[in-house]
């Protein structure tokens, strides 16, 4: 599934996949299976995407490009595969989850596989500096989600530990997609800006996820709405509520929290789903979002204008107004 | 706890377990708990002691070695704190594990963060070439967990597949013990020579530690005796008595295998060590592991005369000569 506004660069998320593909095959039969499934479907690459889009614009080798965009992809899913069995989910990205087809044991190890596999493509780049980054992302990742499991169910939920999750677990890896390439380029001058607009980006992108959890249906999404509370996570959305003194939503998720996510009826659900709607809750927290997206349209000024300059305004607009 | 003739370099190892420590700290209060507890109790150190003891043979700087030794103790413990979720496991090295204290969730995601910190050590050796063998190392842990997850409790076992997972598992992470302070030395002429002792050395290790499964108690190994089969693992003296059609180890194997583990009495344990002791399938193993020690000891001729060398000597005596 490629993005309409990414078909300018299709050719080159081709080549992350067939990276991808390539470097998880295995001649052990055991293997096979596992990696043939996890190639079904593709997200919506938008962190190759970044990748190759800067990479273009510093004029790095698509070759290096697609490797920085194939090791960043697939760190991010081998996290996904990781989250799935945390989560104990079933579906993702309408697919079978590898827990739900294997057990648990083999897809941890399936997690860990495609995690080291990362790590042997990110060598080939055979640089350092890049080296360095990409293990600092791999450490936040999991901090990241070490803090929010640790976290979990916390009544009340605090905000800024909200923020320091959501830093770690997607804006340190969109910065490093963003930021890569320039790195490979030699390219310094502009570093610190690029890594604040892939950082910005992964926030504003991670608010929108999560606005999107209470608006966003089964069939958009390929997952059911209403699925972070219940696993002890409180969003901005609800956070911004909590933090307005709104006592039916705080009622609704304490109760929830307190049951360790088993108590959320229909009723609770479209009356919190409301109140976040019609006080606000969520247009406040969609418009930080947008406000985030805004300054990384001024970075991008500072960029000479090319087609793929134009692509990136194209995925910063797409990412804040993704079907609310 | 530092194996008596590991005395000499015990300042280098408890630099190692310094360095472990400071990297896997955390300002995070989520986080420090799990650290406090894998810092409790070490192993025998044996990995980084072979990356210490090579490094002096060839002039490394202590500095490196140990922070070659850090990245390879910590990758395997990493694997090991997956392996007890993956089996289980209440008990490892006389101390409860991770995931009997917390739940299999927090126990995955800090074998991660383990393995990510990893990582960030080995990059700071700031050498391709390492961090190549490294990527190559992690890949090759995992891949040949899966495979010994993948075939658990398929009758007949296969001796070729078990000499493969020992390989993966073991061989390549002892291999690169000894080879990596040859890599960051620029010593190439004895690479080859190296890799292939520490490979021999990994295996040999694993196959003693597989017979001691059959004979060593849990005062002197922390972990109850026969905990293989139930877990559906055939280890060599049982796979060469296989091989020798020995009907009544085939037929109790067979019942464990085909029960998932549950059938396993003692009348039958006791029946099946007898066996494999009396009728000499222990000592086959063992002698095999003893053959390859010896090629070893060939190959240390090639290095001069040392107190490291001595050091090594003694290791390998020590692999094989454990309380058997």
């Amino acid at each position: 599934m490629t993005v309409d506004f990414l078909k300018g660069i299709s050719k080159e998320l081709d080549q992350v996949k067939d990276l991808i593909s390539e470097r998880l095959n295995s001649k052990y039969p055991q293997v096979a299976p596992l990696v043939k499934h996890s190639l079904k479907k593709t997200g919506k690459m938008l962190r190759p995407a970044f990748a190759i889009l800067f990479g273009k614009m510093v004029n790095v080798e698509d070759e290096r490009s697609v490797k920085i965009g194939a090791t960043l992809e697939l760190l991010h899913n081998s996290t996904l595969v990781h989250d799935d069995v945390i989560d104990n989910a079933d579906i993702r990205r309408g697919l079978k989850t590898h827990n739900s087809i294997w057990d648990n044991t083999i897809t941890v190890l399936y997690g860990d596989y495609m995690f080291s596999t990362a790590m042997n493509i990110a060598v080939e780049l055979e640089n350092i500096e890049v080296l360095k980054v990409i293990a600092n992302v791999s450490k936040s990742l999991v901090t990241g989600e070490l803090i929010q499991n640790s976290n979990a169910f916390n009544f009340p939920p605090d905000k800024n530990t909200y923020f320091e999750i959501i830093r770690l677990k997607t804006a340190v890896l969109f910065s490093a997609c963003c930021s890569l390439p320039l790195i490979v380029a030699g390219e310094r001058g502009l570093l610190p800006l690029v890594e604040r607009f892939g950082e910005k980006l992964g926030i504003a992108f991670q608010i929108v996820d999560d606005c999107l959890d209470f608006k966003a249906d089964l069939k958009k999404l390929g997952k059911p709405k209403l699925i972070d509370l219940p696993e002890g996570k409180a969003t901005l959305p609800v956070l911004l509520a909590i933090d307005n003194n709104e006592k039916r939503v705080i009622e609704i998720v304490q109760g929830v929290f307190e049951s360790n996510g088993r108590v959320f009826n229909e009723r609770e659900k479209k009356e919190l789903v409301d109140i976040l709607d019609k006080k606000g809750y969520l247009k406040e927290a969609f418009n930080y979002a947008k406000s985030l997206i805004s300054e990384n349209m001024e970075i991008l000024e500072r960029f000479e204008e090319s087609v793929y300059k134009d692509t990136l305004l194209k995925v910063c607009d797409f990412i804040v107004g993704r079907e609310f």
